[in-house]
């Protein structure tokens, strides 16, 4: 737009009004939405040139670049109005992609974004173990101490070998980038696979334990009426769960994303509550006057305490390690400088956790606490806080560390999945950042997938948790040994002691990967190992369509097809009327090659059919089809199909009238001739099927 | 086509080869499917135009009228196979229009077509009025076989009243066209609405009847173990009915209709059992042998034998009457002369009726029965006939009779649908005649709504039966009340007796209906009475549209539409590619006012799409609309309206290209803009959504 333009426009107002100039005034339209009109001034040749842009409320900018305003994502009839302010109040106003943050965070912050996960598996990992041992009697859940103990030697390594990725990956390593960087695309797509899971099944865990801290502070105090049997379908359970999710996948709609401050409250509250209730508890085995608040009820012994079981507890305690690899995840969100900030979170994230979980185990088995319908944790709560406020708190910050917990998965999910897609292995949809710029639809699916399986496992933590920690070892491993692999190619300062490090890590948990899959195998732990090899051909299939996609689309400057095609064009009529005249009138418009077919189920009506062209479309050449079999679709299609086999190189247009009735029960009055066309179609790579529009009147 | 063109089409292959006019061979698309090649013969100047019919196998005829054979209504793809073949086998294979087979009905073959839904009422009336008396003790319902008699003197008047509208209505007087006739249209629609009603009732009650044949006569056998709590949802009554349901429904959609000879056989089979029945049960009443089967429980007295209750038992059992009007309605269907058989069969069809319902109520309340599991008529049968084989084929024939009843009510509602269609109160779907040449749309709907009524009323005859009776009686009083209007308006010859015949008719059952609607309106009448004034709006409704329509569409030939539309067209592209370059194409072809739009997400793509379209379609205008909010179809139907109100006479076409997915899965890895389009501009009368399909390979 030049100068001289936009001082006619502003000054449009002002001009000296002649007559305007009809025929240029207006009439065409115009694609880039401006308005123009000639003017004759009154001076003799003085000619003016009236421009506006009517639209600019919607479209800002001219000449073939515009801006679409928010005006112009306006909703236009009711039901999309109503939707839209749904929309609005439950996930906020859309922002514009500038409108982003991002927030860095300082190490306490990032302690309780990327930290909670970790954190909080001390309160469900010494319960998972005890459930196993719980067949051989009170005596063998002693053993769950020494049990938590070796799980916090094997996270000490994790950890050191985690401190390792987050030097090498600052970009931040996550097991997909890391194995398919060192160890190929196939190891990077089954570390993807198995994160996917891994965070549908840190959602799940960590609602269903947030639910149980509730639902056993109801149960203590006295309100445990509320608590529907565990085996009915819809416990108290399985509803708290999915209102959590339903809260979180929201907020996460809203794009809470990261949002550090708020995360902070229950992380911290929680670390401050586990330690008192620490230091108060192990005075008070010193002083021998810890007591459970209940006596725990006497186990038959079913089983003797074997390997095997003890095995398989420690496969089950071993969920507490879940969460460790976030923190390498994200070590682009720290404040500089990045590794070492995140390489000091990792390390307190871990000393946290190894404290927190063998001092609950410890307590719990100094205690003889028998895992029932209240968890472990709020069992030690009970006893060392008592009957008071204290324990309340202590449960509410439990329930609020959780839900956090299942945040990290949100923040995860979605953005792998973007990735994946990103890299054509996940549908493109995962790429889409909704209204407030969060990956939607990764945040539904997560949100969904992780509602199904609560419902499916009835809210129930200890069984669910037989499907976690295969994911989150196969991680463990596959990072592990692709940085090995990494530090042996990259051969940098200190590679020995690095390489060192990390094939401890991939030993170690490589082995216990072993353990876990063998010990959980026969108890949910298959549907992961089946799973994780199963996505993988479907990342493979999705790849291969768009790439197969992309290579047919592809433009090759040597074959450009013919710039127009051939085309034929039928008029299906049942009648000669307005609505049936209207769509000859548009086919006329668009080909000059057409037939008005009359496909006639009454021969009786034949003749005024055919009167009725001769008057009103004399220049259309009508042919009829008999349908003694009194259907109208099937001759219709074979009739199409052989006037498209006669040249196949020509394209058929079917057009014909449709009727836009004024209510919608209306529609149930006419035949479903234009459905029935437009579904035989759809997969016709020559025909389309136009719907011309004839408004009914009220 | 001339006898010179079949000879040469003929001698075609022994043509003298010339070379073959290239420009005229094929090249065309002929609208009539012909096929015509221009030769030059050896001899110079000789020209052969060849002429074929290549798709004669699907098409016959020539020149713009062509008939579809068969072949031309076979499925294309490999699901429409698989209906299509189970329709085959279900429905059997379709029938031309010319293959209707209209079969006169001697007498004895109409008493059991039109007959059997009266006569059969007679199993199930006499329990009717039993079930309401039972409240006031064991004596009160000796008042059964008071009840019966007077109904029976009313049915005589009825009969007699219709012989007369036979007489009137030789063409088949059903109460809609009576009515409509002689007391206007609103009394037709009444009339039309209370059958429809009706015969779903029908339908309902017999096959409910029926399926308590079954169920009593297993629970005699001992195998009442079958007989799932009457108040389960699903009890064998109610699956038994459907199961009938679904085979009548299936057998109409076949055409059985009127096959006077299948139904003959268990009308006989009834008719001979029952007669057989009573003549040995009065031998044994005389004789004094005749006991029940087993004793009748005594009953305790809950109220008092009050004049309310016997009309209550009287309105019940009124239900007898059900079924007298279906001879009037099928006047035509009698061998000649029509009149006199009809009255004849009327006759001898009102006698038995009367014989069997007194007869039955006689027995019974001889043995002073009591309504149980077992039906009523099943315990006079095990009383007379013992427990043995004749009790059983009673059973099965009183089964087979109420089938044939229910069948009744499928040739009528069908065809009274089919009438008010016609007449433009119903939708015109009720109007087309399936494979079968049955109306197949009323078929269905009456099956599916006396399915639903058999399921919410558990299979329970003494519930369902408190809505039947009502409509008949409507229509009783309808059609007499008509008559004597008629015979008023014509005073032909004895008009004065008919008058009186038909007078009496109508107060004797306007006075019924008043009984019965006020005496079973708390017990579920109310919901007819509701419903018939409830249907008649709708009736107007509906017509009121297609007049509405038809008005809107009529040609008024000073006002012709242009025969062309001004045209714009929009087509949005994601990228160029060989898809959106077909797109492209395809606009060009159809107009030549076209803008090129690309919605950009990406603000970094732009230059790329600017320059490709420079580069491969310089010849369009491309413009640009950023969509800050990253939401593509918003911006899109904002831009397509606003271009729209720019010069609302243009039509906007949308031209887009559509992948057609080789398998169904790959649909979800594209976008739904398409879909999300076509959704949008579904009611806009000024824009057209065009898909250009364009295939991706394998």
């Amino acid at each position: 737009m030049t100068d001289q333009n936009k001082q006619d426009i502003e000054n449009g107002n002002t001009l000296p009004t002649g007559s305007p100039d009809k025929d240029s005034s207006g009439q065409k339209v115009n694609p880039d939405l401006t308005f123009s009109q000639r003017k004759t001034g009154l001076r003799p040749g003085d000619i003016y040139v009236r421009k506006n842009q009517p639209y600019r409320s919607l479209f800002r900018g001219m000449r073939g670049h515009l801006v679409a305003t928010p005006q112009s994502y306006a909703p236009v009839n009711r039901l999309a109005k109503g939707l839209r302010m749904l929309k609005t109040v439950f996930i906020g106003r859309p922002l514009f992609s500038r409108e982003e943050v991002h927030e860095r965070l300082s190490k306490t912050k990032a302690l309780a974004v990327f930290g909670s996960d970790a954190i909080s598996s001390s309160t469900y990992a010494t319960e998972a173990s005890l459930v196993v041992l719980m067949v051989a009697g009170n005596n063998a859940l002693n053993v769950s101490f020494f049990i938590a103990l070796g799980i916090a030697v094997l996270l000490s390594v994790v950890a050191f070998s985690y401190r390792q990725i987050i030097h090498a990956y600052p970009q931040g390593g996550g097991a997909y980038n890391v194995s398919q960087q060192n160890l190929g695309q196939m190891a990077g797509l089954f570390a993807g696979a198995a994160l996917l899971i891994d965070y549908v099944m840190t959602v799940a865990v960590s609602i269903a334990a947030g639910s149980l801290a509730v639902t056993s502070a109801l149960a203590v105090s006295g309100h445990g009426g509320w608590v529907f049997p565990a085996s009915s379908f819809l416990n108290l359970n399985v509803i708290l769960s999915l209102v959590f999710i339903g809260l979180i996948t929201l907020g996460n709609l809203r794009g809470v994303r990261e949002s550090g401050s708020i995360f902070s409250i229950p992380t911290y509250l929680f670390i401050i509550g586990l330690t008192a209730m620490l230091v108060v508890g192990i005075i008070r085995v010193f002083t021998n006057t810890l007591t459970p608040a209940t006596t725990p009820p006497a186990l038959p012994i079913a089983q003797p305490l074997t390997l095997w079981l003890v095995l398989r507890a420690f496969s089950a305690g071993s969920v507490a390690m879940s969460g460790t690899e976030a923190i390498s995840n994200g070590v682009p969100a720290f404040k500089r400088p990045e590794s070492k900030n995140a390489a000091t979170t990792l390390t307190v994230m871990a000393l946290l956790l190894a404290v927190f979980f063998v001092g609950v185990s410890f307590l719990s088995t100094r205690m003889s606490l028998v895992p029932g319908d209240q968890s472990i944790v709020s069992q030690v709560a009970l006893a060392i806080f008592g009957h008071n406020a204290f324990y309340y708190i202590f449960q509410f910050a439990t329930m609020g560390i959780l839900v956090v917990a299942a945040n990290t998965a949100y923040a995860g999910f979605p953005r792998l999945a973007s990735v994946l897609a990103q890299d054509n292995f996940m549908p493109h949809s995962f790429l889409h950042r909704g209204d407030r710029l969060a990956f939607s639809t990764g945040i539904i699916f997560l949100g969904g997938l992780s509602a199904f399986l609560l419902i499916a496992f009835r809210g129930n933590v200890n069984s669910l948790i037989h499907l976690y920690a295969i994911g989150v070892f196969l991680a463990f491993s596959m990072s592990n040994t692709s940085m090995v692999v990494h530090w042996w190619r990259s051969k940098g300062e200190g590679w020995k002691t690095s390489l060192a490090i990390n094939a401890v890590g991939a030993i170690l948990t490589t082995g216990v990967l072993l353990v876990v899959a063998i010990t959980k195998f026969a108890f949910g732990a298959w549907i992961v190992i089946v799973l994780v090899p199963a996505i993988v051909p479907l990342f493979l299939l999705v790849r291969a369509h768009y790439n197969r996609v992309g290579e047919q689309l592809r433009l090759i400057p040597s074959n450009i097809p013919p710039s127009t095609i051939k085309q034929f064009v039928v008029v299906p009529i049942d009648d000669v009327n307005y609505a049936s005249l209207r769509a000859m009138s548009f086919a006329r418009t668009i080909c000059k090659d057409i037939v008005v077919l009359h496909i006639a189920t009454d021969t009786d009506r034949v003749g005024k059919v055919q009167q009725k062209m001769k008057t009103y479309a004399p220049d259309l050449e009508l042919v009829v089809v008999e349908s003694p079999l009194r259907s109208i679709v099937p001759p219709l299609l074979t009739y199409v199909n052989a006037l498209h086999k006669q040249h196949s190189g020509t394209f058929i247009s079917i057009v014909l009238p449709e009727f836009i009735t004024a209510h919608w029960w209306e529609r149930f009055l006419h035949n479903r001739t234009a459905e029935q066309l437009t579904d035989a179609f759809k997969k016709h790579p020559d025909v389309a099927v136009i719907l011309v529009p004839y408004r009914l009147q009220k």
